[in-house]
């Protein structure tokens, strides 16, 4: 399974009740931060997700509602006494100014912060551990941006211990079965290596495409997807304002979505002009039905 | 008149309910935005501050949880069209960073941002406008910090517009009576200056000492004040820890008050190890009685 949980997808600035963008992607317990705004770290809290469960931050792109909340995350956990290292994912650029905020306060960290610093135009896979795989999907923002798309694959087949432990299979067949062989119990007779394992199922995948300009190559990575989180900033009578600012319509999220065979779309990133978010539904409705909306503390389940 | 509004107290990072530091000071229709703490755009909103009356920020050094608000602020500013220059009193080094993080997302301001970079160890006056002046006071916590010694000064005598009209005296009057002369009605009879100005106050006066260390060469800036804003992130029995950290307990800003002889003394960046606040008020008020809490949103007049 995979738990989005939106922890903020306002455009721009924060207001009084919405943050700029930010998300947390939760499988096997391992929590992804996903862009981090100004405020991120009070949103982590108040969804009660365990500092210590974020092991990587990942940075679409270099404008500040999407990152200004990263500096103040990485000195909070510092001072909560944060001993495990912790991988941050961004442009080019990133680790040199994150630096820069540390040493002008005399500050740093006890724990060690990794860099891994983008800048390839192609996608390329910047995280491949157990069964969890993350793939930068290039997008059209004006300046260097990366959406991401994560993987959970399945073809790892996952013991079930405590049923192995019921039949009583020793522990040194563990990694035959895991490999897909047979259980042996003690009398000599056969379990099905199906009943030991969790069952197959097919690869559950998340596209995360914040800030970026309608661009239908973006459907090369996002093609089949469980969830597409896209941008839309903009409705369509401001199309023009969103060409201009590498931004999105609702209506071009929903294309995105259409053509890519998703399962789901969630909208985000609304302009603060608008009062009323179900206009943003309305116009996907009519292209692609399946979609919802990204608010604040809203949780969306793979 | 002063108002002073707490937008932000909690040391070293947010929680769910609590800032880190910022304060607004209104004076004469200005609001002075004292240290800028992660989200202190969001408490500026929740507190109605109009963002356009901020025509000055005063930084007091270069942690993260006393400025990390400022780049977003500044941005915010700029996307809701700010015209009017911004003026940003702090540490030497704050233009290069603040500029660095603009330069990094290919962002600028459309209004002009004048930066005043702070580096002299000894007090000094950093703004003098109209009747408001603003005074450095040296601090002392391990790396370059100054407190701000606020004074609205009322030797300029203030024409009391409604009352002139009322005894019928012509504009063209109103210049001299300002320089103190008296006014003269259409008859030729004379009204005393002392009714047409408002009456002369004493100077009035703030001093905030942010993160500093417990010494008594701040009482020279601090003296007779009517507010004093000192930090007390420790209680007594921390004081130990205060040393370590070049931080101050409740009982050492007492202390600084009561030698200053301020008429009001306010405490704030308390550790967040504390749950009971009111342990604060309980150690100061035995060396010195008027004494509040710097909470979020609460308000003090002068």
């Amino acid at each position: 399974m995979m738990k989005l949980t939106i922890l903020g997808s306002c455009s721009a600035y924060p207001t009084l009740n919405r943050f700029t963008t930010s998300q947390i992607l939760q499988i096997n317990g391992k929590s992804f931060l996903i862009d981090c705004g100004e405020g991120a770290q009070i949103q982590l809290r108040k969804n009660k997700i365990k500092f210590n469960s974020i092991e990587d931050i990942l940075i679409s792109h270099l404008h500040g509602d999407h990152f200004f909340g990263l500096p103040g995350l990485i000195l909070t956990f510092n001072l909560l006494g944060r001993e495990k290292p912790l991988n941050i994912y961004g442009p080019k650029g990133i680790k040199k100014i994150i630096v820069s905020l540390l040493k002008i306060g005399n500050t740093w960290t006890n724990y060690k912060l990794n860099f891994t610093e983008l800048k390839n135009p192609k996608s390329e896979i910047i995280y491949d551990k157990n069964d969890i795989s993350i793939t930068t999907i290039p997008l059209y923002h004006g300046i260097y941006t990366n959406g991401f798309l994560f993987r959970k694959k399945t073809s790892v087949h996952k013991l079930m211990v405590d049923k192995a432990q019921s039949y009583g299979i020793d522990k040194t067949q563990f990694a035959g079965i895991k490999l897909g062989k047979d259980g042996i119990k003690t009398d000599g007779s056969i379990i099905k290596n199906i009943k030991l394992v969790e069952p197959l199922n097919p690869d559950l995948t998340y596209a995360y495409c914040g800030d970026t300009l309608f661009n239908e190559k973006i459907i090369e990575q996002t093609k089949g997807c469980d969830l597409l989180y896209h941008e839309s900033t903009f409705l369509k009578k401001h199309e023009n304002f969103a060409k201009k600012t590498f931004h999105s319509t609702a209506e071009q999220a929903a294309l995105i979505a259409k053509k890519s065979n998703v399962k789901k779309l969630i909208l985000g990133h609304f302009s603060t002009r608008y009062k009323d978010l179900d206009l943003f539904i309305k116009e996907s409705k009519s292209i692609f039905p399946n979609v919802d909306l990204a608010i604040e503390n809203k949780i969306f389940t793979i």
